[in-house]
């Protein structure tokens, strides 16, 4: 495999202030693999669901070249559930039912035929899992991309800052880098992240944009100003997966290709939250993404003129 | 004049997580007009103080050449002053002690040599007094900025709505736009009050940047990831009077200008929250202002390459 992606498999119901869906597909997994499907080929999912998930929802995740050969089905549990409502502002959600089920004691099994996979995703998911995982790599993959969340940062610190060490790219939210670095500033906060091993820090602003940090630059990068923002779940998982697919498929891990692959991530991550669930990362083509992408471009471009 | 300012000149006192200030220069002109100053020449400043304001003050306006002709000394009144206090976030400013004082019964006089400016912008001020400056003008000034706060939208909305119908462009942070159009999604927030009258909007989201919209255009100016962000009074000022000096010294107001004049407004901000009030806009110059411009180029610069 190209690039390997560990993440939940789950059912979401979702409420906005716009309508809510039934169960759905949801997880950080179909995110982020339906993201990374538009750039690079040949990518596996680990994970594992109940004997109650649909295999339709198996068979789209195939339909956009997704290998599920590493995902579980345990016939007699139950998939990982959640159900959340957000507010008016879109921002603040409430998590209404968590339901981990085949989750809870899950133990990854990374298929032989995954094993010297070049690049890596961790979803979030508890810090030991994740582990688990790079663990069970045959070869270290080029480059290791980790989400986590504050549940882990103040639960499971210890095996949290442990994974942390092990890979390339940590990607969270600007108040997860805040809570993990105990500082308020976000550079200084990025400073202190880094110490702890990874090269580059992505923080993600939701719709103020993302931050890329490493080599002792920045980067920042707009989230593209809406009219109608629909539904936010899956956004940080969808940039996650456009970013990395983008990365897999350039075979370029460079500072400046980076920033190149956030923007295909916040791309992504823009039309994610304009319908519900993954609706809408499910019939894109380049043509639609490099319009968007080029919408970016646009959005940030300003004449460099020095005063005298 | 080029450049006529109008706002308060004031006395604040600021307590940060840094330290506290005794009573330093502040209100919305100094701030426009320094701001300014390193952009353009020819800058006069429409306001009105009490006899307690130190001389030292006003030379300190002169010595950035900005005349002050236009600022009216009441020896018999005391001058505006504002106190606050900063949470640790920066974000959230608890407002200790107002004092209108001279500024309470105000009735600004335009004098005869500003009455042909080209240029001119309106801090923070009522809509009555604003509007009150528009009349003495003898020559439609090319360009009129307005800058006003959520109290006016709350409690003036009929003059506030007036002033902003005679005006070319709004200048507004994030939840002033929300409440004046009663709609939470930016974009569509946008349309609705340039359908009120200016042509341009500009709404400004303090560490996480500014929004340009108009001729059916977007632009975002990012804020720059600083370190330490130290004092953030007067910013939105000191960012309104960089943007207006830099349309007035280039002398040309279109949209593609007004992005490179924002990110002339977004760098002199960044100068100004580095420390406390106006100390920081003292003491700059063109190769300063240059290297921080090009950071903001930096920044955002992205290759943009196309998938397929």
């Amino acid at each position: 495999m190209k690039l390997l992606v560990v993440g939940t498999v789950a059912f979401d119901a979702i409420e906005t202030p716009f309508g809510k869906t039934d169960r759905i597909i949801g997880g950080a997994a179909p995110y982020i693999g339906l993201a990374a499907s538009y750039f690079s080929r040949g990518i596996g999912i680990v994970s594992a669901v109940g004997g109650d998930f649909p295999v339709e929802y198996i068979n789209l995740l195939n339909e956009h070249g997704l290998d599920t050969g590493g995902l579980e089905i345990r016939e007699d549990e139950k998939s990982f559930f959640w159900s959340g409502k957000y507010d008016t502002d879109m921002n603040t959600r409430e998590t209404l039912d968590t339901r981990l089920n085949v989750i809870e004691n899950y133990h990854p099994v990374v298929p032989e035929s995954y094993r010297e996979s070049e690049y890596l995703i961790l979803g979030n998911l508890s810090p030991e899992i994740q582990i688990a995982v790079i663990e069970q790599m045959k070869t270290r993959p080029r480059l290791i991309v980790l989400d986590t969340m504050n549940f882990w940062i103040a639960n499971t610190p210890t095996s949290l800052k442990k994974v942390i060490g092990m890979v390339d790219v940590l990607a969270i939210n600007d108040s997860e880098a805040r809570e993990l670095s105990g500082d308020y500033s976000l550079p200084r906060a990025a400073k202190k992240i880094l110490s702890m091993g990874p090269k580059f820090l992505i923080i993600k602003k939701g719709e103020n944009g993302a931050l890329l940090f490493g080599n002792n630059k920045v980067f920042f990068a707009p989230a593209l100003p809406l009219e109608e923002v629909f539904d936010p779940t899956g956004a940080g998982d969808t940039f996650a997966g456009g970013f990395t697919g983008y990365l897999a498929s350039t075979g370029d891990v460079s500072f400046e290709n980076m920033k190149s692959a956030i923007i295909a991530g916040a791309a992504m991550a823009s039309f994610c939250v304009e319908k519900f669930g993954t609706e809408n990362l499910v019939n894109l083509d380049s043509a639609i993404i490099n319009q968007r992408i080029n919408q970016f471009s646009e959005l940030v471009r300003f004449e460099h003129r020095f005063i005298d």
